[in-house]
């Protein structure tokens, strides 16, 4: 039986780095232009569930993935508040 | 104790929903350009490890999520593919 964590932990790798991309545009160009607020919002509340979740049922890849993604998204969530200022 | 699939669900409605604005611009528009193939490439690669792990570990939020979550995908990508010919 191949261990469930190593799907997990590569299913983490690649959804957490599909934010990268917009997180580099964002710290290169010092500009959030375009970015919808509420969307990051609904996303920042989706991977705090989603890490109460990893919590509650003890899964390593869920509380590594969700906390991973939430630093980024709290970071271009800072960026764009910043920049309608 | 709290039911950890109330958490996993609440988790599941918004980080899915997160890709629905995207899906419905596409699906007015019938035009899926500046969108990037690659990202949703790996996107739809992440989900579907997710939908293993979730099928491993047997958590019904994480099935339900990266199932519907991959259904979108495949329709973003199928447009992205169908509108650079």
């Amino acid at each position: 039986m191949i261990n469930p964590e190593y799907f997990g932990f590569f299913a983490a790798t690649l959804t957490t780095s599909a934010f990268l991309p917009q997180a580099f545009k964002i710290w290169k160009s010092k500009k959030a232009e375009g970015l919808s607020l509420s969307m990051y919002l609904v996303m920042a509340t989706g991977t705090l569930s989603w890490l109460a979740y990893g919590l509650l049922i003890e899964s390593p890849s869920i509380i590594v993935a969700n906390s991973i993604s939430l630093s980024i998204i709290v970071f271009i969530i800072i960026f764009i508040i910043l920049s309608k200022r």
